[in-house]
């Protein structure tokens, strides 16, 4: 088995943090100086173990082999939210370094090779998962030329551009190559923290179903309108909103979870009786019954809502993504490997943020691992985890790689 | 009594809605050049009728007399919300022309004297009731300094300026010079119509009791988080919402009112747990022992939800206006006027819209007259009123004024 070494993974992640330093965390959007800087290092590290640098033509960072036979492919995004935390993205792919360099350092793994790699923007500063969806020939050029930076405006091909990538080409997948995908990660949670657990084996990545909810109902003036005869459409929000709370337990899952993240009402005039509202809800669960059962109560809701006749109520459906299934055979091999390093204290679950490896598992084979948020803090610069943990994950997934590459070179 | 002239009072209210039309409506904002040119028209009408013109320093326009002995001062603000109605402010400043004019043709209302008025932006384009605030030596010129249109951000100072008022002194009132003042305005509300009523006696302007409630949770992953653990500040802010809704009417009086016309989610976006959230909110009622019941009442549930522990809930009173009370002996001018001209189609009532009347009310004593609003519409070009409506509260208010200034005669 592979061994890793732990102080000097920490080392490199925390060298990977100083581009560029925010308060305990970092900011590091995609394509600002510091994420190319920190691109241009972690090329640097991936040749400094024998691997081929190759910075693509949107950012994404590999370390490729040329030794024969298949590859597991290790990593997961490199750039950070804007003044967020140290180890979102970047812990997995510090593991894919480090998991590499064990390997050539371990006799028992020969024959066996671990390609690291940094995607670039998961964080959707351009667009949502831009290196793992380009990657797997999921962006258009279109695209591409669509996309600007949320927060700066700057256009993504000027970026690509300045970042001197434009005549790169994007890497593609070849399936043959990889027998698979493996990442780790940062929970965001708090339930390994809550259960004193070390290591999520994560089962799936759930869907997200996210709807506009609009009322209308009828404008009017504050002071002089009755309150019998209102068609107040902030009203008819929060009646919803009050039915979705008392009602949703009884159809969601131990692990669903539903949130309202935004909620306009018109004029929004304090002396103004609102004629019109507006709520942007989703729901996730990685079970397709369950999101069908969760989206049927929801109509329902929004069908006795306009039974009521207080104001008009309309569903509109913004996305509904499919939950993505981790490959049952990494799980088995992840958590055996977790329960050698840490008995007892690992469990099965779901992850309920969106990662690279839902892309990737559209191609190939992929599993993830997760390691505890210290309170369940994440994107934010008070993001940690336990340096003990940080390094038990590492090892953990080490193992799970060598496992799977062993079972493939035994088929 | 005076006999007013329906058809010339229609007549002149049509020709100063031309003064912008927009629709059925108008467009007259304050100050903008269909406001200055109906002010300078209805300084003409005031003159036509042997009265001195003049307009103040703020835009105000009197009609004034030379004769001696106590006059009677009516009107209502001549500028309009944008692309607003034909009816609100307008009416009441016809009706001051009207009523002046018919004094003078009514040989029976020898050396009782009306003045008329049309006050400036009582609509707060600039600032709230700029005119009649001015009038009673409510504005300082630093108030007036800092203001600018809300819509076209144009500085108070420079808009006078280009109105060429800069030199004109402001009026200021002289409490023995008017024995009051009688304002008309369309109800805004559907009360009257709903119970086939041709006439308002208004009572009492209505306080206004204006609160920002803020909402601090914790912010989170929309997906990561679980149910159990959030301190969602939206979820906080809905529960506050439906307390009141289902609290309020407990305390409520048969008109009060109550309106949450601006509600803000922090961050407002689709995948994050709102760590913060904010309302106005506000109420209404003319009781000022009614006021404070609600307002005891509204702490009570920002209190519960404070110990329930969700969010911390802060109550912050943005502004605590006083109930202005109309003088009795000017309603019972009114609703015996209005006896005799539609007998049992007239009711006592309050006013839950703000008017000018309710400044002047601070220095002299005051009286109001509601007309119908077809479906209860104003602020909105379609707001209108039935012809004969309009002609039959002009004659009211001429028979009133006639009363009032006959009583002080006598006295």
């Amino acid at each position: 088995m592979p061994r890793i070494n732990g102080d000097r993974m920490l080392r490199d992640l925390r060298r990977l943090a100083e581009f560029d330093g925010y308060k305990t965390g970092v900011h590091r959007p995609t394509f600002s100086q510091p994420d190319l800087e920190s691109r241009r290092w972690l090329a640097d590290q991936f040749a400094s173990i024998g691997l081929d640098p190759m910075i693509d033509g949107v950012g994404n960072v590999f370390g490729r082999s040329s030794a024969p036979g298949p590859k597991l492919l290790i990593g997961s995004h490199s750039e950070s939210q804007n003044y967020a935390g140290w180890l979102d993205g970047a812990l997995g792919v510090i593991y894919g370094l480090e998991i590499a360099r064990a390997f050539r350092e371990s006799p028992d793994c020969g024959g066996h090779v671990i390609e690291p790699v940094a995607w670039s923007d998961e964080e959707s500063h351009f667009t949502p998962f831009l290196g793992s969806r380009s990657f797997i020939g999921d962006v258009t050029d279109a695209e591409i030329d669509a996309a600007a930076d949320s927060t700066t405006g700057q256009p993504l091909r000027e970026a690509i551009r300045q970042a001197g990538l434009i005549g790169c080409p994007r890497a593609e997948i070849d399936p043959r190559r990889y027998i698979g995908y493996l990442e780790a990660h940062i929970e965001q949670g708090d339930s390994l923290e809550a259960s004193g657990l070390r290591i999520g084996v994560v089962t799936s990545i759930v869907a997200i179903w996210q709807y506009r909810i609009t009322f209308k109902g009828v404008q009017n003036h504050a002071g002089t309108t009755r309150m019998a005869i209102r068609k107040d459409a902030g009203v008819a929000l929060v009646d919803l909103c009050s039915a979705i709370k008392r009602e949703f337990p009884a159809v969601a899952g131990p692990r669903s979870v539903w949130t309202t993240g935004r909620i306009v009402l018109d004029p929004g005039a304090p002396s103004i009786v609102p004629g019109g509202a507006e709520m942007l809800f989703q729901f996730r669960d990685d079970d397709p019954e369950r999101l069908s059962a969760i989206e049927a109560r929801l109509k329902e809701l929004v069908e006795a809502a306009n039974r009521s006749g207080l104001c008009e109520v309309e569903l509109e459906v913004l996305a509904k993504s499919t939950p993505s299934m981790m490959d049952s055979a990494f799980q088995a091999a992840i958590e055996a490997a977790a329960e050698r390093h840490a008995p007892h204290s690992h469990v099965r679950m779901p992850s309920g943020a969106g990662h690279d490896a839902q892309i990737i598992a559209q191609r190939v084979r992929a599993g993830m691992l997760f390691v505890p948020s210290i309170g369940g803090i994440s994107h934010h610069w008070t993001e940690n985890t336990l340096d003990a943990d940080i390094v038990l994950g590492c090892q953990v997934l080490a193992d799970a790689a060598e496992v799977i590459l062993q079972q493939v070179s035994a088929q």
